[in-house]
């Protein structure tokens, strides 16, 4: 393998700052929301919440990509607004995923984060469009990527010229089937070991069971991870999508505390 | 699961056609070329003589989807430039790869099949653009996706309009190493029990060898599969990319013969 | 790697002998039967409709290893008995499944060919005994064994003086989950390149599924196997157990009749 | 699924008493050792070190289960002669892996705890054998085995009468090869949640990499494991096998006095 970018002695360690908050730093960091943007005010009363108790960035999905057709795809522009104006009230900022090239100049009027998904992570006309941006990267792994694969395809932001790249450990496909997915956590070891980008883990994809969430997001910090990805919602249940998955305020709030005493 | 355009019995067996040729007949379909557009005198070579063995379709990559953003990513507009140029010439159907939703439109223009490789195959926004076309579209497997992934990837090219689909087996990935991918022709014969959608198999990809091109391309036929997508050239050791399971022009002639008898 | 018994030119191309049959010779082998041993009356009368039908060895498990401990365990002692009084009835050579090294000596006086099973490959006493034997062994790919783990379970029992071993592929464990397991024919045709040993595929644990066993054992061939194992029942809804991927004995003779006119 | 004795709502949580420690109560336990046993000196070495700095029990292999036959095997018997003088000179319980059914009435004279390695976990001859015991078994997850199998083969174990059984998660195998397995902490936290079993990890073999073993160790135990099996020798470089994963003795106090922080 040649010399990349993202390797540990191409330079200092990447740390990616968005409004106050810096993801690489010693502070751990955690973005949470709902899966889908649904309405303002549910919105609302979420961010409230979340940034009452400590939660850094907002996220949730306006654009969904989903394995059928017929799923709810995402409110698109309507929840890019949703998200700018809940931005604006709750003084917080927000994150979402991106999916179409032509989609990501427009996006800058809106959010502070992009996301690229699992889905595009091998999506190059993507990493090198967003490569182009000083914006914040969150670049989820693959489903079945490999470690090398990964780092490849941040390398492909990087090269474009931005390093504002945190990697995002969200599980990966095994014959495990308890599971959503198995959370590869040795990967999150392996890359602070190896790699100068901050990187998170998200616990929700990661398991897909809302009771591991908590002790799942323990191990991640344990394991080195600079913060946390986790959906929550005010009333879990009715979430649009990822119910399963999602936790609600409270446990949310206990899992920060946790951290708190774990740092 | 809600019930699906791709469904065997949702209308009959679909039949794609590429100028004379019908991929989903009885006729087995044979898909060849090199890897990656070199230069014109080199796939005129190629072209000429794939025509004489009874090659229905070429295909050469003009983009390159690459691990490393510091490998050959391909000729770009120069290689469908080559890819229209070889067709005239030889008079031979074109296929190629497109990644990106702003290069579908002029793609039109050069070539008469539209592949989307396994990297692209969750790639939505893609997707949705090339069902918009009447254009023939060969869907690759994502590299770890299920059969109901990929199903339903072909049924956002069809619920757009675009009935023209072939699904193609390219091996998933798995624990084994000796070979580059697993063939799942499980998969193969399981598409053609339950959908009406045409498939055929890459087994260039598929194992990554080059001696096994041989026996599991007999072995996709006995399975069920409509056709073949093989990489050649006339001189496989010297192929810019995939040189290990690269065959030659000869090889390829005896494996047409052995579908021949087997049919 | 260092030189194994195992590899192509070590030695001839082991062709393994059972009764008049040859395993591994031009002709392809059928063995076949139910899972389980469950009666003798209706092992009487499989076994004879399979002789009939050109099946060279009978299978039946006697030990069956399961999931659960609460499940059906096999007849063990007399399901063996079972056996040898179906082969000195219809005159057929038969086959079972030995889990434990304390078995072996006395299942010498009750069958033709053990197996070893998939959940047994790395059961290294149990090689090893069974390698101070002449009598043939099947044996199965673990459950995710790599081809190089396989050969080298093989080279247990050829190193202790048995060079008897036929291998049998029957599917590995992926991420799939609309087939029980995914038939690795990649695997079959490697085997075939680059070792000595005779090979066969198992496709009904290789699928899972009845109407996929047909295709799937022409592929078999095609592949280049040296023959088929195949779980069938004069009545397949009422084995006792793997009911969904056990055909019926007028589908095996269609099998066996495209597979003559494959050869 | 039927009723398992394993299930949390069968009974009250299990404790399995080794000496005066106590495995699935409120303190980690820590076990440690070579990968295999060496010879009396070394190994009386190692463990007067290890007892120092608060290891509660010694492993060591005697059988050595190998991927090759040509491979060191272990010292066998006289492995399990050198555990027993360590143990009685040093005054610290042993453990030690057993793979055949002839060896376990042997076994007992020598060892306190008795390892399922991973190869072994379907071997139900084995768990049957061991189930009769009243020894402490550490049952390793199968290299691919599901959270519901290996459950199962606890409960092989359990139903014969031996509750003294220890989970040991120990990585699974997946496609990514920077890492030699892929450490399933998922596992942990979804075994605490539903089952009665204590659970320990084993960061050496769930990574193969010497230098994650400390953060999958703190991860680990954050997951809610309530131990660790470490391989650690004076000299790691030298372990007759598995020096890649093996990690000095000063390492492993650090990881101890880390892990007290935790709690």
């Amino acid at each position: 393998m040649s010399k990349l970018l993202c390797d540990k002695d191409s330079g200092d360690a990447i740390i990616v700052k968005v409004g106050d908050t810096e993801i690489g730093s010693k502070k751990k960091v955690i973005i949470s929301g709902p899966c889908a943007v649904e309405d303002y005010d549910t919105m609302i009363s979420i961010a409230t919440q979340l940034k009452l108790y400590g939660v850094n960035i907002l996220r949730g999905g306006a654009f969904k990509p989903r394995t059928s057709p017929y799923d709810f795809q995402g409110l698109g522009k309507e929840g890019l607004e949703i998200l700018k104006a809940v931005r604006e009230e709750v003084n917080i900022p927000v994150s979402t995923e991106i999916m179409d090239t032509r989609d990501v100049e427009e996006a800058l009027n809106y959010i502070d984060v992009i996301q690229i998904g699992s889905r595009n992570m091998y999506n190059y006309s993507l990493l090198k469009e967003v490569g182009k941006l000083k914006t914040p990267i969150i670049l989820k792994r693959g489903i079945s990527a490999t470690i090398n694969e990964w780092i490849n395809a941040a390398e492909y932001i990087l090269r474009e010229g931005n390093e504002n790249v945190i990697l995002c450990e969200r599980g990966i496909r095994t014959f495990e089937t308890y599971t959503r997915n198995t959370l590869d956590l040795n990967a999150v070891a392996f890359v602070k070991t190896n790699y100068r980008l901050p990187i998170i883990v998200d616990p929700s994809h990661g398991t897909g069971l809302r009771e591991l969430v908590h002790p799942m997001s323990l191990a991640s910090i344990a394991a080195g991870a600079d913060g946390l990805i986790i959906e929550s919602h005010i009333n879990p249940d009715l979430s649009i999508s990822d119910a399963n998955q999602t936790i609600s305020i409270n446990t949310l709030s206990d899992i920060i505390n946790d951290i708190k005493r774990l740092n």
